[in-house]
């Protein structure tokens, strides 16, 4: 068997341990004679999962006692509709900002259920806007952000300070990366298959004066309060992404914790626009102040060569590299479980690739 | 390593084969160099196990080429919410059939979003209404009912007819246990966790003609049009899940199909109720034409016993076999993966417990 370095923006590559872990224990967990997969959500053996990955979670991300988490099925694309449905009837009016891809798909899904003002664009602009630039409602409900956009690669240099109005984060593309004051956050939300585990869990902390605001027409599914008061098992929960979600926690815990993240992520994420910037043959289009850590779109000097070097680089170990058509190009996702040994192989093969076609 | 036998109603059972063949390729598919977990869902190594999925269902189920499968999130839990938001709106009111607590779940959901007429409630007699006894409202957009009661043990045997208005079927419990002719429904739907994979996966396969009538106001993840346009890769789906149910799928067909899971399950079925009706001790609740092949509960003739049956089958290696707390005593799930020899066990199992202690 030979592990290939996986840049996919999601799912995206897991750590080898885990899947090791998961893949020891996939018969038979701890001697229970059955696979996670198998067993009862309300059984003994998974409640403990579950509530030592809810444990493990809080600890990691230092997450208050006043937030409730919750782990939810339907992906960043099902919190789009949720976020509005729950929380936009106190003012019938939400702020959002737009500064790419994926706020777009947040912004068009929350004009279904009230008036959202777009109070800053950048969205064609691959950066945030600037922090003095924003004006937010007095009568929001709620401002609507993304912290990381995948597509574009841009990241907030910041954290919006919206004073009482409560602040909304897809954190899809950026949780678990460093440490987060969650406390400045009503809600963040994040579909799991980046940073957390596989695709089809969906993590969500919310501040828990933010629950029970739906109104009755709000399907089941899709009410902050039904979940939160079932312990996220109303209906049975995506167990066996819940739980390698779980054993993911274990390794970051194992591994020095969002701090040891953070520098090993700002380490990976500054080498390869260092590359980026010092080779000829390759450009990031980011404003520097806002450019991701997780996610690093860079385009060939001749766009007419991008095959190859997706071709020639997969054929290296290093898949899953094509960019995003919206943006063109390449994009490498480097997220926690991206080792440095892949970020530097990634960097080689740039310098070959430029000597052999510059 | 010991495997048990695992009587859970669901997350249940797999296939031993399909758990190890799970197992082998967990770090590396096929040579990829990564987990299925980890690969993109747009990818053409995901893509092939996606479409694999789709064309093995279909050729197993004999789905109707006019009939679209979707492989989406949420569970029947958001099947209640989505059949009426999609399909109520042609007359705002909808026939429901109560056969126990499902039923109930399906009906609650449905008055948030128009008139629901339950024109037969067989809920509290453990078993479904005679198929003559059945009128159904000629103003009514659909038909539900639930074939299976996971809980009450209570199966319909006959599909209802209802002419030219579409009949929806909360199949969890039930799909793939026997063949079914498809084209007497609108619409099947079944959470995965019980005869098609993990939890977090749910199977919708739905006639073309009821595709595209959601309001503006419902949900884009819960539009079954976003849904079948995008080949259910509007957002990430649970791809992990998605893969486990093709190796069922692949499994069911190396294992003679549908007709053959009907005389296994038949057969189990029948050893299991056999046992519960010639023993003193044990009974079933259940109109014995109405039995379901799939979850059998049963009751001791000393309910203070409870406790101790379900520990020491533990002990036997035969688990969750405690009962539903609305029904009460146990509940011996046996779906496809549950080998003969598990039922065998059960029953000698019972025979012993009754000897002791009666």
């Amino acid at each position: 068997m030979s592990r290939i370095y996986n840049f996919s923006a999601g799912p995206a590559t897991l750590p080898e341990a885990v899947l090791k872990q998961a893949q020891e224990e996939l018969l038979d967990w701890h001697g229970a004679g059955m696979s996670v997969m198998e067993m009862s959500h309300r059984g003994k053996e998974f409640m403990s999962i579950a509530e030592q990955a809810e444990t493990d979670l809080r600890e990691i991300m230092a997450i208050p006692e006043n937030y409730k988490v919750l782990f939810l099925q339907g992906g960043a694309s099902s919190q789009f509709a949720m976020v509005p449905l729950n929380l936009m009837g106190r003012t019938g009016k939400a702020d959002y900002i737009n500064t790419g891809s994926w706020s777009k798909k947040a912004i068009a899904e929350a004009r279904r259920y009230g008036e959202v003002n777009v109070i800053a664009d950048t969205s064609s602009d691959f950066r945030a806007p600037a922090e003095e630039a924003l004006r937010f409602s007095t009568d929001a409900a709620y401002v609507h952000y993304t912290p990381n956009e995948t597509i574009q690669g841009v990241a907030f240099p910041y954290v919006p300070d919206t004073g009482d109005i409560p602040l909304v984060a897809d954190m899809s593309s950026i949780i678990l990366s460093r440490p987060m004051d969650v406390s400045r956050f009503g809600i963040i939300y994040a579909g799991a298959q980046k940073n957390i585990g596989p695709a089809g869990l969906t993590l969500v902390i919310i501040r828990e004066d933010l629950i029970g605001h739906a109104p009755q027409s709000c399907p089941a599914m899709m009410n902050y309060k039904i979940h939160a008061d079932a312990d996220s098992m109303y209906n049975t929960p995506p167990t066996y992404a819940w739980y390698l979600a779980g054993l993911v926690f274990q390794w970051l815990k194992s591994n020095g914790g969002l701090e040891a993240m953070a520098i090993v992520n700002e380490r990976k994420a500054a080498a390869l626009y260092a590359a980026i910037d010092d080779l000829d043959f390759y450009a990031n289009p980011v404003d520097p102040a806002c450019r991701s850590r997780m996610n690093v779109p860079f385009t060939l000097a001749d766009a007419g060569l991008d095959a190859k070097f997706v071709e020639e680089a997969a054929q290296a170990g290093l898949k899953t590299l094509k960019g995003h058509r919206s943006v063109g190009g390449m994009r490498a996702s480097i997220y926690n479980a991206m080792p440095e040994a892949g970020v530097q192989a990634l960097i080689a093969f740039m310098e070959d690739f430029e000597k052999a076609n510059a």
